[in-house]
Parts: structure tokens; C-alpha cells; sequence
């Protein structure tokens, strides 16, 4: 398929003229070809408005058709075949297996979203029949579901070209939801968000749907995304990458006329607790799986564990010797982008100039934009004052944190930011000690992890993927697994309409087959 | 109960001194007995530490243990006999039969919490098993419920001194979730909020929770909720009030270092279609019922129907005319508060001096805090270009549209703002105008009604009390009804942790005998 580097709008092409930029290929340090053309505020209107004007029709197609439609995209994007993940990978340095591995995820998500679509309780169906002898009122027919919110704008993320990208997470949980969706591709991946992109467009033609169900928008600078936001045909915004990103856009969106949910993963650095029990039982195991987590993928994963939380003593000190020399033994991987490298050797230099910090280890000298791993300790004390080392450094490097005591273990608990995850190493032995961090924790994070690591993100039903905080703008929600479609879904009611204007998830005889809740109890 | 004039901390009574106000009888026009002193700075930020300090033992509570306290606050209203009710005659201006049915409203909306914890979908509980065989990697387990969102402010609206008020449907669905309650008494009814304060202060102490759980603010003017919703152990807000003081609260919480939701119900016009089938049939009926719905409370509803659309011609005039002289034979009643009366007036004139509006019928003269009902017409053309026309004006005033055919309907329709309601007045030869009306509404409005009028929330499973900016801050969620408790919980994942680490509803024997959702099918 050729990539003509220009905006898709709607069924379209642009024919734009805005900006030339090229994709840049972070293992060869060169740009490639061809020239991408910015999309410019013609582009952005035309999209928006086209979503807007598909969004009646589009909400209104049953769920069986837009299951049907979830799965030709992914039919799409399996025939664009070794193109597409040839090109990913020039993108984004990112190795064939781990393309082949996301592109299956991609793929997963898509069809999990098409069984949610089938099963139904995405309409959380609710019927509170007439009571027209209750005293002293009688009881009219009271009936909800959920609908689409509205067009929704999805931000491709720099480190997963294809799985939080153009035909990600967000865009399956938003179409499902019936949303029409506008997305702005990462700039780092243009040409495979454009293969991507046409394989959704010839999805949308298949389905006869108006072409204004999805558009992509290509561009630089931070111009662009905010046009998208602050466009007033948009409802809802998801967003994956940076925090200063995110809160920009929240800003944006809610210094809009209409103020309108934007759901931004943001920031994390993913606690790990190496419990007594468990450190004295395999310290070795459990510092080589912590490295192979670090250094996952050069370490850019939003679960990336960047911070080891232990109680001081021996064990503690051989755990950080044998990290520290199973990280020194890694190499070496390419970072996605020049701009991700330069603010990982920013930020670890940063941290390694702070007082009562120690380095444990490092990897392989790295040029270009290979990221070297590192390895670094400090204390509580430290940790508690100096606000530097509860950044997030985005890359393989992680910071360990000797507490005390449990009070004190407790104590930084309590005062990390809002994360993720939190996964605790733990025997028998811990449980009181897990018993203790587990409320705090739940107050602080999205997901907690036994004795595995945070990266490995499971598309499922039960997978959170959000958070307090700052590692998301709104911890009600998950932006990956089957809940994520109700980030997109707000409830409307109807009251005494007769069945045939009923929608078919609340008609009595319940066409659909799905769970309705009756008074209170669910049925079907 | 001896009314002292304090905010209630915890357990305790505020010693403050701060600024002193009274209550105000608008029916005599006169100030109330006790003098009430405003919260100060420690009061608010003690109630929020106290809150905090609450939050993890009140959250971990079982959902029986929450159900019963539910029931004891609707109990201990009940033993507040008639003084509550008496007070919030004098402080309200409103009837005896309206404030002993709030108050029914007011216990009903807690026993139906009770049920929904006891019922416990709000759980949201769901497993994925773990895969130990899949290819090519295995799944762990993962297992995901709702959490309590955190401690939560909660403003007490005017025009409900019982139902949306200190222990109204916020503070129900928040304390249900788990979440201790900050609640800011509305000014107007201090002394009512206090006996309810205090009626809560004895449930908290009868289920010997932590004495944070609940605490009362009283005080005048903006400072005491800025700083309220500013402090950062609140975690989210509940405000039933103006679009002004909604937009207020919105912008603070977006200012914080750590942004928090806010579900503010604000404004709404609240249209009634009435369409040519049932228009020819029975004007005279609808005519009666709309103007029972406009003046009914003075009109003080959110939901009070301001707008009436229709096609224009001599079934419509017919209407104008029959409305225009009903209303004009009712008399006037009093309004809650001077301020409320002056903004009315204010209102009601700048609504009647705006050009091609002409006035169908007033009721009786008003003096003192009295309200005059009031009906006015003008032409689709002047509605879309006049945004004066599409203003809330709280009161028994409504604004009859005349659209010239179908389409200006429906362009009236597209022009309108968010809404909590929409009502069609219809027919069966209706149907098709109704289908073509029924998607744009959807998209508006939060509750559809046919046949009836919008006043008179019922509270069950089914409403939504909400709808799109700016008639709520947040259409994803309803202020009234079952489904309210979700906008006070997030989801957690918790993943391969042991059986008795688990909360019970995500535990296999299933001890609570609720629904789980198990590899996405509902089971229990």
C-alpha cells in the first residue's frame, strides 16, 4: 500500500498543504521517506464535522453490526500484513517479534470489544416497569441504557505504534461504544498510522457506514491536538503518553465553552515491594525478573517498575548487588524516539546527581538513541524530601528505596503520587505485612500485583490500566480491557414511551437477548 | 433538638466564631432564630482530615454493615418528627405536604441505597481466571471490583432542604460507596441541616464508625466552598445549585494540583413538544397539566418545563390562549429565599422586554418574596438568534415557541443546549414526527418523556437525573436514582493475589452471593 503522508479525512485524502515533516528511523539516526503533510485547520474542522454528521447513524447501527465491524478491522489490518509491521519497526526501533506480538494484541482487542458489543451489559440495561396502584403516586414506565457519548479524539501513543495507536485501544472501546473517532497519529509513527488508517477506512466503506466514522489526522507540534480538543463537535479525548501532555490537554479541554472528559494516561513508576519473606526465600529469582521488567522493551512501557521499595538489611543490600550486576550485565536497545532518548539521559543524569543517591549498576555503553540501563539507591529519608526522585523516568532504569521499618515502608506508601500498579514480592510470611499495605495501596493505584511485574499488560475483562492521579487524569476509568467502553457511554432515560419507539435493549420482549435489570434485579 | 448554630466536626460541635448569619423566613420576611457562626479555616480542613482519617475503615466495611447505617439515618430523620419538618417550613417557605413528601423521598432514596449494596452489581465484580496453559504466553489471574472514590463534598441544594440537602441523594450514594461525606449546608435552611446533621452524627456513632465518616459545614458566601473543594482529601463533589456556582466549583477543582471530579447539576430549560396529533386531541388537558407542571413549587425545579415548542398554526394558538388563561387564575406562592425571588423577578423582565416576545397570561400580584407566574411567547427566528430566549429562569415562567414547520423543529431542537429533560406531548399518528426527534434528543437530553410532565423525579433504577453540559458538569452520571452510586467509585484489578488477600467479592466461594462477572459472563 502506498503512503501517500497525507491526513485521511473522512473517505478521503487530504490534499492539504500544511507542514512537511518525515518519519525518523531511531536505529539508523536518518529520516525516511516519504514527506508527511501536516494537517491544518481545514483538515481539523472537516474531520470533526463529518464525525458529528456520521454520529446519528453511525450510534444508531445495532451491535451486531458494529461487532461485525471491530472484526473486519481487524481483518484490515492482518491483510496489510508484512508491510505494515516492516514499516512499524523502521518507525520505531522496536524489534519484529515485539510488533508481531502487539499486532496480535491490536488484533485481540479489537474482537474482545466484538464479544463485549454481543454479550450487552455495555448497555446496562434498566427497566422499572409502571406501578399505577403504588400509593400515594403511581410509578410511570422508567427505562435507561447507555448511548454513545459523541465523536471522540484519540492521541496514538509514541510507544505502542499499533496496540495505543490509530486502531487502538481507545478507537476499539470508542467505536464499540458507537462513538465516531478522530485520530491524531504519534508523529513518530506517521506511515504506520496511515497504512492503519486505510485499512479503517476500508472498514468503514464495507460496513456502508458514513465515511465520517473515523479520520486520522497527521502533524507536529502541539498545535494540532490542541485544535482537535478544543474542536466542538468532540466529546471525549483519549490520550496516552506524557504528563505534561496530558495536562495540557485537560487544560484545553476544560477551559472549553462545553468542558468535556478527557481520560490521559499519564505517569507511573510502579512500586515494587520486596516483602521479607519472599526476599530472604529468592532474591536471586525475583532480582533477575525485576531486571528482564526494567529492561523490557529499553525500559518504555507506562508499567515500567521505576521504583523498589524494601526494609533495610542484608537481604535488601544483596538483592540491590545482585540487581545491580544482573543489570550490568544487559545491553544495550533503541529508544523510539531521539526526543525519548534525550530526556532519558536528562533524566537519569538528573537523578544521579542527587544527594544520597548511589549507583547499583549500568548497562553496555549506548550511542545514537540507545538507552543504557541503570540501577540506582537511595534512602527513605531522601526519597521522602527530595520530590526528584519520585519522577518518572521513562526508560530502563529503575531507583531503590530502603525503609527503616514497615512504618516507614508504610510512610512512603503513603506518599507516592498516584499510580498504575503496584505488585508486591511476597511468601506466606508477608501476608500481615501485605495486609497492611494493601488499603493503602488500593487508595493508590489501579492494579496490585503478586509475585509477577506490572509490565505484560492483559487484555481482559478484570484488567484495570488507570489510576490515581497523576498516572491517569481520572482514575473512574481503565483504557485498556473490556471496561473501557464505558468511558465512552452515558446513561439517558425514557419514561412512558411506547415499545416501538423504545430502543430494541428496552423493549420488553428483548430482541437483543441480553441481561436487563428489572427493579433492581438483572434477568434475561 | 436544641439547633446551636455550629458546624458539626466528626463527632463534635465546631467552638468557632466565625462570621454570624441567620436564617430567613421568606414567607414573613424576617430573620430566625439561633444565630449560626460560619465555618472557618480549621473547621473545613479538620471535617477533610477527619474524612480522610475515616476513609479506609468506613470503606472497608461490608455492604451489610453500610446498608443498616443507610437505614439508621432514615431512621433517626424519621425521629426527628415534626420539628424537622416545621423548621423547614419556616426556613423554606414551603408547604407542609411538600416537606413531609421530601421527606419520604428523602428516607426512600436510603432505603434503596440499602438494597443496592445488599444487591451488590455495584461491585462491578469481575474474574478472568488464570490460563496456565494459553499460548503463547499463559494468563495470570485478574480479578477487578469498585473501590470507594475517597472523601466527598457535598453542597446542599436550595430548593430540596431534605432530598438533594445533608442527607440527600449525593450523600446517600457517596456514603453507600464507601466515601465519607463533607456535606456544606445550603445557607437557606441552616437550621434544618443542622437537626439532619445531627440525626447523622448519632447514626455514625450508633455503627461505631470513626466519627469523620460525616461532617457539617454551615456559613455564608463563596469562600467556605472554594476552600472545601480545594482541599486536597476530597476526592469529589456533589453541587445542586446555579450554572454560576457550578462553574465556579468546576474551575477550582480543575485548578488543583491534583484535578478531582465534580458532578454539578446546574441548569436546564427543559423542553415540552407538543405535537399536532395529540395538540388537536386534547390542548385543553395539556394546557391544564403544563401549567400544574410550570407553577408547581413556584416553580422551583430543576426539571420545571421553560420551554414549549410546536408547530405553529391555529392548534397552536388555541394552546397559547388556554395556557395563557390557566396560568393567569393561579395564585402565587412563595419563593425559598430574597435572592432567589429578586433573581426571578430580574428574570421574568428581562425575558418580557426582549424583542417579538409577547406575554400570554400572569397570575395573581406577588409582594414579599412571593413569585407572579408568568407565560410568554415568541417565533423560532427570534429563539435562534436571542440566546436571552434560551436562559434558565428559575421560577413558574415558560416561554412558548412557535416553529413554522418541521424542520425549524428540529433546527430549534439541534440549537438547544444540554438539558436534564425533553417531553414529547403525543399521539399515535405522532410517531413518525417522534422518530425523527427521538435521535437529537438523545444526544441533549438526559431523560425522555412521553405523556407526561418532567416534574417529579421518580427515584429508582432507571432515572438519570443528568444529561449534557451545562444542564450537568458530567453527562456519564445521574444525581438521582440507584445508578448515582457509580459516580462515587473506581475500579481496582487485583492480580494473582492469594484467596484470603482478596476482598470478599472477588473472592471464588463468592461469601457475599453476588453477580461476577467471570471471563466476561455474569454469573453468581
Amino acid at each position: 500500500m502506498n503512503i501517500t503522508g497525507q491526513s485521511l479525512i473522512g473517505g478521503a485524502s487530504s490534499a492539504s498543504n500544511g507542514v512537511v515533516f518525515q518519519a525518523f528511523d531511531p536505529a539508523l539516526g536518518k529520516a525516511i521517506a516519504p514527506d508527511f503533510h501536516s494537517a491544518e485547520e481545514g483538515d481539523i474542522e472537516r474531520a470533526c464535522a463529518l464525525a458529528q454528521a456520521a454520529f446519528d447513524t453511525y450510534r444508531a447501527t445495532g451491535q451486531e453490526v458494529r461487532a461485525r465491524f471491530l472484526e473486519n478491522i481487524a481483518q484490515q489490518l492482518l491483510e496489510l500484513g508484512d508491510e505494515l509491521i516492516v514499516r512499524a519497526m523502521v518507525e520505531s526501533g522496536l524489534p519484529r517479534v515485539r510488533l508481531e506480538g502487539e499486532r496480535g494484541r491490536t488484533v485481540g482487542q479489537l474482537l474482545l470489544f466484538a464479544a463485549v458489543l454481543r454479550e450487552g451489559s455495555w448497555n446496562d440495561a434498566r427497566i422499572d416497569p409502571a406501578l399505577p396502584e403504588r400509593q400515594p403516586l403511581p410509578r410511570v414506565d422508567l427505562r435507561m441504557r447507555n448511548i454513545a457519548i459523541g465523536p471522540v479524539a484519540v492521541f496514538g501513543a509514541s510507544n505502542f505504534p499499533l496496540a495505543f495507536s490509530v486502531a487502538g485501544g481507545d478507537t476499539a472501546a470508542a467505536l464499540a461504544a458507537g462513538c465516531p473517532v478522530v485520530v491524531k497519529a504519534h508523529p513518530a509513527h506517521p506511515g504506520t498510522s496511515e497504512l492503519v488508517g486505510r485499512a479503517m477506512q476500508k472498514a468503514v466503506a464495507a460496513s456502508n457506514f458514513p465515511a465520517g466514522v473515523f479520520s486520522l489526522l497527521t502533524g507536529m507540534g502541539n498545535a494540532l491536538g490542541t485544535a482537535l480538543v478544543s474542536n466542538p463537535h468532540i466529546q471525549a479525548v483519549g490520550f496516552t503518553g506524557s504528563r505534561q501532555g496530558g495536562l495540557a490537554l485537560m487544560k484545553v479541554a476544560a477551559a472549553r465553552p462545553q468542558p468535556i472528559p478527557v481520560y490521559a494516561e499519564m505517569s507511573s513508576i510502579n512500586p515494587i515491594y520486596l516483602l521479607p519473606a519472599a526476599l530472604a526465600a529468592r532474591a536471586e529469582t525475583i532480582a533477575k525478573n525485576f531486571v528482564d521488567s526494567v529492561t523490557l522493551g529499553a525500559g518504555q512501557f507506562c508499567t515500567n517498575p521505576g521504583l523498589v521499595l524494601g526494609l533495610a538489611g542484608a537481604d535488601f543490600e544483596r538483592f540491590a548487588q545482585l540487581a545491580g550486576q544482573e543489570l550490568t550485565r544487559r545491553g544495550t536497545a533503541t529508544m523510539l524516539t531521539a526526543g525519548i532518548h534525550a530526556a532519558y539521559q536528562q533524566g537519569v543524569a538528573t537523578l544521579a546527581a542527587q544527594v544520597d543517591v548511589r549507583q547499583l549498576g549500568q548497562g553496555a555503553i549506548a550511542d545514537g538513541c540507545q538507552a543504557m540501563p541503570a540501577l540506582y539507591a537511595t534512602s527513605a529519608a531522601a526519597f521522602l524530601s527530595n520530590p526528584v526522585l519520585s519522577a518518572e523516568v521513562f526508560g530502563p532504569v529503575s531507583l531503590l528505596v530502603a525503609c527503616a521499618n514497615e512504618t516507614e515502608l508504610l510512610q512512603v506508601t503513603e506518599h507516592l503520587e498516584g499510580q498504575l500498579t503496584a505488585t508486591l514480592q511476597m511468601d506466606e510470611d508477608d501476608k500481615p505485612l501485605a495486609r497492611r499495605l494493601l488499603p493503602l495501596l488500593e487508595r493508590k493505584v489501579g492494579r496490585i500485583l503478586a509475585n509477577g511485574f506490572p509490565t505484560g499488560v492483559e487484555v481482559s475483562h478484570a484488567m484495570v490500566h488507570g489510576g490515581p492521579f497523576p498516572a491517569t487524569s481520572d482514575s473512574r476509568s481503565t483504557s485498556v480491557g473490556s471496561a473501557a467502553i464505558s468511558r465512552f457511554l452515558r446513561p439517558v432515560s425514557y419514561q412512558n414511551l411506547a415499545q416501538d419507539l423504545l430502543p430494541e435493549a428496552l423493549q420488553d420482549a428483548n430482541p437483543l437477548t441480553i441481561w436487563q435489570r428489572r427493579d433492581g434485579q438483572l434477568s434475561k
